[in-house]
């Protein structure tokens, strides 16, 4: 299936002509999810030919400008080009009263109906869940309460190996049940054993998104395995105090958590204005951690 | 003296890649002003390369988001960037609070000083002024409350005709009065007009932004014989009832106002992302007031 994220702005605190703020689109399963949405992100949509209608659901991390201050703008254009369709919007306490106290000025008439998902500061769990995705929240480290979150597939069913079922001689009524990985005795008293009649099915792919955050290893049961983790890296290592101070990472630190969960690939994002280019911050993370690649606007990476 | 507009946002509701929000800024005998902000203005004055720090004086002309939803990400810019120096914001009744709502939440640190000026609704009266330089604001006609704004080079002095002068043979201790434009007595009974002794200065120059409202007279006695007027023309002739609707004048009900105003030139913006372009936006206006221009993003006007 489908499984790919837009990287719609790579930099900091301070966009600039080459990084907008932080938002990345994830599609996947037919489903659009938005996390964060910076000043501008209703631009870059546009700079990128995306589709901010389609968006079904938006998580927001926390509520600093630079994740924030672009969701009014975009909820009043979706508004004016006429959605009439839910929208889900998840995020930290506080952000239900910062989008209202915008868009209650704007007056555009009746709004299409924002469903509000609010997460107590330090919750951890499931967010969402339809029959093909869940998307997970956990705490991340920064300044304020903050939220990373994991979008997971559903795990693939087991598939049928028709020859070894056919060999078995069972009924095939008994297939749902070995598809489902259990074991089956039939009338006759045959006992056929699921591993031995299927194959696993495809394995699930999850994308997990960490920003903005200090090192910590308490996310590491929540990233555990992912085949692609975004991670924040808003400094090199000659700004270490600066990242602990303000509540961010190193590009190694990215590395070294990437590295502890075992995941797959690593991008890294959230780069300081005072950076021209990300070169730096490659060269420590590589080190530490091989298949690490930096977010520039526009990218886009398969799952 | 220098005396110039920036246009950073020539659209309407809904910013397109050739159309930002509404942000105008103007440059002025060493005063930076900017006139709306909406979201996306910290990018756009990247874009044209025109430095934000400079801004002395912010005028907001009403609460809707597509002038005012990018104040609190230039702010927190303006903010992490370094600045210490005070910034004058004047704007309607609500302002204050809905950027105190978005800057609550960044938290860094020591803001430097916001100095908000909050006009009751229908105010109308001078709202800054120093001694070359004096900004007015009035009541439009919008659905929410809404001011334009007038800005007026103080009048320049007389000057001295020296010829004329020296015929006199009266004292040069008279010449302050004089080019102050009061006739003067000597002690010899020797009587002087100033109309005699000096020349008119240069013609004070003015500035007015009308945007968003619907045509209405009632503005014409702030903005008459106007240098440079910008007035919206959201729709063209097609759409004039929806701009009655919406609170919006078409280009034809624009150039009537400039007519009727004795401006010197007009600017048409705030298009409706429905153009492509503004040709018939132009031809329609032009018909009734020849000296219209249509405002681009990165155009710049010589006042």
């Amino acid at each position: 299936m489908d499984f790919k994220v837009f990287i719609l702005g790579s930099g900091a605190a301070i966009p600039t002509l080459q990084r907008g703020t932080t938002a990345h689109l994830i599609s996947c399963f037919q489903r659009n999810i938005l996390i964060d949405c910076g000043e501008g992100t209703q631009i870059q949509f546009r700079r990128f030919r995306l589709k901010f209608q389609k968006i079904d659901i938006i998580c927001i991390s926390h509520l600093h400008g630079d994740h924030v201050f672009g969701l009014a703008g975009l909820l009043s254009t979706m508004q004016l080009m006429g959605r009439t369709s839910a929208l889900r919007i998840i995020g930290p306490e506080g952000l239900k009263e910062l989008i209202s106290a915008q868009l209650d000025l704007v007056g555009h008439g009746d709004f299409f109906p924002l469903d509000f998902h609010i997460l107590p500061a330090g919750f951890s769990g499931v967010v969402y869940e339809d029959k093909c995705l869940a998307i997970h929240a956990f705490p991340l480290a920064h300044r304020i309460t903050t939220f990373g979150y994991r979008l997971m597939e559903k795990p693939n069913k087991r598939r049928l190996d028709k020859a070894a079922f056919d060999a078995t001689g069972v009924s095939v009524s008994y297939i749902a049940k070995l598809i489902q990985g259990d074991d089956i005795t039939d009338n006759e008293g045959r006992v056929v054993r699921s591993a031995d009649v299927t194959i696993p099915g495809k394995p699930a792919k999850s994308y997990a998104f960490c920003s903005d955050t200090a090192y910590t290893t308490a996310i590491l049961p929540h990233i555990q395995d992912v085949d692609l983790l975004y991670h924040e890296a808003t400094f090199t290592n000659a700004f270490a105090d600066r990242a602990f101070k303000t509540g961010h990472s190193t590009a190694a630190q990215a590395a070294s958590i990437a590295l502890k969960a075992n995941a797959k690939r690593l991008i890294l994002g959230h780069f300081s204005a005072r950076y021209d280019d990300e070169e730096q911050h490659l060269a420590e993370a590589k080190v530490i951690f091989e298949n690490v690649f930096a977010a520039k606007d526009g990218a886009v990476f398969n799952i």
